[in-house]
């Protein structure tokens, strides 16, 4: 039994927009011209080029983490009018701009992730509904780096948030634009050296019956669209495990686990089937689903499994 | 907090259609005229009321068993001409007669059960294909006893027989008439002492990051209506456990467990904010599904759970 | 395969010493004679007749609780020189008049159930040594309700109270008092009704390699006899479990669970062999030791096992 | 909380006795003088320079795999009488020589590391029994690997054998010669590349009531020393857990693990003491022995366990 190929979570880190696949280090930023320094960078803050501009006489960053602490600065040390500005050059999540066209590349590929440009017209009109009471109480747009969210996650996120006090709003909407150019500048330099991106999803079944790794037990990952209700039928992954009883690569990794509900299904019937230890149409086990909420997308979650044909045991590990 | 009245899986052991609700006593029976005898038990048999009718003078019996047998022997010792013609007096399972309203009483209401008088066009349409197949194939119709399945183990056990030799069929159709006629017996006479007819589903709850019962979560009882796919949202019974860990009933007592999938879901992200050891939005274990098979109807099924907010373990116990 | 007679953790509830084994009830006490009434509880408090003496003549009593708390009434209502007085009456424990055999016979059979009268030389100096220091330190002897204890924790409890204050201490002596009491009282008066008197000690092992209880398996109950050392080869207990996996009775009932160390024995590699699912000779799981505590003397302790081959798991249960 | 260091289960590999600690390669061995080469492997087969002597022409060897196989080439040609010559040539285990001193310095390291050479009376008895029967029966010594065993592995071992036929035994020799041999030469053989030879023991401790691996948790292994007893108290390793749950090394690594049974020992009260969890005297778990039995010296043995203050679950892992 050889494992079915891994369907990843979400596409590869795709290559930007419009630019070639080939990243350039930060040495090589660091003595590009500034045009070139530019066209890599001038998008990471969205609508705002200047940032990027305001860095080239900086040259040269120690690290890709210097260069965004740069950033950082710059944009802190604005005074209130500009920053409201520069908050309000981003999108409303799933807001007429993404409907329309009129969003800028990044958050195209971000929010179509989670299918915001995709809502049907009653969750349509209750993210506007959001997005202008969110507009009217603040002052600027909602912001959040989406690449950490489910859709049913940005949208509890969405109504909590919007009971906050301004200042609170302030420093959160910073909070979230620091990740989401963080993330951006990651997608744009090759060997980044920026830690603290992406978590890790991974599991491992133990077939205790027999004292032995579940080898060739077929599974899959399923997101959970509502907070208290099915997964969805279409898996994020699937994997066959191992001779170890792992999957050949961890489920999600490489990018922000998305917080939110999921669930793992275990084809246990199948598996005890194949060895002979179970013959019933209605095993007592058969697809064994174990679900788990996500809420750190940078932690690891290991999800293991340990099997009998009568009984099993799940727990976070590590 | 106090628990919600259970749901009963199905309504308490109904008195029969047209009937007066007090039912006889076997001993009452043993006594009776002969009319009341066959107002009585007539009906057991599928227009068949000359089994109950061949009873009437062998009485008094020990034991509803007893009749029982009685019963099984006049029917056993029929030439095979007249038995087919007793087999040819049960209704298709979801047929045009149920769905024509030409059925015995006893037959509607246990196909009702089922909804097999309510399936769409195309599991109509598939029902009907069975029947046909199966009367062509062996000259009588599908006889099920269908308080043991489900709709879904009910339609595989159709399949899986119309594939069996006749010979096979006419034991197993005996064999369902059988179980048929002991549940209708239990049905009509009080203090029947039969044994075997009926399961139970139980399951109790333990705190291990706590050392006790976990008293107070909220659990549901679901069916799966497919083989393979999610549990229907509307519960089969809703408890809350009591101070032991248990509900304050059995989840499903008294009847035949229905053969199947089903799930079971705890509420252990609420149990642990009650208790304040759980605040986040996205906890790791919020409601957990535990999915199990059913196929021995009439065993006891104890799904216990111990649980801690990072990790659950279950087995089937007793 | 039967079950072996499970041995009592301790001789059942003894006659008292020296008298007839009929006990009285209540309702016989109220209307006894004086002297009848002093015959059977004059020796409840220890050199202390007079106590039973002075609820002569408040008879009669309601329960057994209110005979115990009008007797609680005359010694807490005591100036403190003839309180001390009635402590002073008690005897050392594991002291000289243990081993001389000047002790009330309740006493005689309270501690030599810990074997507190066959402590070798040094155990022997080591309690001296404590007895002369607390009687120096608070003027009266150090008092223990023993039938709690196991030796170990009798000594641990011994040394921690050492440290107290004299209030304290005064008032730790009238709680092992009235323990003590309430359990004389109980050992003298049929029906008693007292609660809160004793613990409970059950197991129960499921086989979830099968599904099923683990039905025939051998296991013992023993003390260890120091905090942190193995335990003691002799068993307090066996017992082999039935068709539900469990054992005829519990491992200790209808005493208080004596505060300490424990260790289960569950004879596994033989319960598997048997059913030919192991055949080394160096099973992985052999007999499993389950090690516990018990630190609340009057409590249920419920110590399940599910096990497998190569796996087991157990848990504080109820 | 820093790990102990690891007490190791046996002395390092040690250097030959009377040999320099620098060990040859393979490459080195093929090119260097024949004195040379049998001054490293003339000890490799007991009292039997001529097997190694008689590979010296046969040099250069591919592997250290083909050295061995070249070598039990020339013991397997050889006529009866001078196989069992060359058998005779072993000591007898715990035997006169062993005690008197007259043994090969290889048996003397192998059997020191169970202490056949310290054997009370009624054990040596025993054994000199043993051996005495061994060779009466079959005309030769019994001959066994000691490094994958227990001291009561090995008497369990030779008291089976010796119901064995004369056939059956001299292959039984044989075999254990060949793995008596292969790890003389990968002593004597720096990179000698050879699989199969070791195994490994490990364990992990992960805290489920915290979803987090247990660190700083304090364990110990030891060797039960019979079947059917307590273990010995001296730990042949102990350990600290370290962030991830395990410790720094595997408890056994790069040896044979012996045949027999062993106690890991978990100090999870002192582990829930320290995290303010438990604070009884007698916590329900407090020092948790987890014994189990090693039956294949050469396999990965991984015994990890989950906790909280009120349960434990263990499994035979990879």
């Amino acid at each position: 039994m050889t494992a079915a190929p891994l369907v990843p979570h979400e596409p590869a880190r795709a290559a930007e927009p419009g630019q070639a696949t080939s990243l350039p280090t930060l040495s090589q930023l660091n003595t590009a011209s500034a045009a070139d320094f530019m066209a890599r960078l001038a998008t990471v803050w969205e609508h705002a080029p200047w940032v990027a501009q305001a860095c080239v006489a900086q040259r040269p960053f120690d690290s890709v983490d210097a260069l965004h602490r740069a950033m950082l600065g710059h944009v802190r040390s604005l005074p209130e009018p500009e920053l409201l500005a520069l908050l309000a050059g981003h999108p409303d999540l799933a807001g007429a701009a993404a409907r329309s066209g009129h969003m800028a590349p990044d958050s195209v590929a971000e929010q179509s992730a989670l299918s915001l440009d995709q809502l049907d017209a009653d969750d349509a009109a209750r993210w506007d509904h959001l997005n202008t009471a969110y507009r009217a109480r603040f002052g600027f747009p909602f912001i959040l780096c989406v690449k950490r969210h489910s859709r049913i996650s940005a949208l509890r996120c969405f109504e909590a948030r919007l009971q906050n006090d301004r200042s609170s709003e302030l420093q959160a909407a910073l909070d979230e634009i620091t990740r989401i150019t963080r993330l951006r500048l990651a997608d744009r330099i090759a060997n980044h050296g920026l830690s603290g991106l992406s978590g890790r999803l991974s599991t491992h079944v133990l077939d205790v019956s027999r004292g032995r790794p579940a080898a060739g037990l077929h599974l899959s990952l399923h997101e959970c669209p509502r907070a208290d209700g099915p997964a969805d039928e279409r898996p994020l992954a699937r994997a066959v495990t191992d001779a170890q009883g792992q999957t050949p690569a961890p489920l999600i990794d490489g990018v922000p686990l998305r917080i939110g509900r999921y669930e793992l299904r275990f084809r246990i019937g199948d598996y005890y089937r194949d060895l002979g230890q179970v013959s019933s149409d209605w095993p007592f086990l058969d697809v064994v689903p174990v679900a788990f909420g996500i809420d750190e997308p940078e932690a690891d979650y290991h999800v293991p499994l340990t099997i009998t044909p009568w009984a099993f045991s799940t727990y976070r590990g590590q």
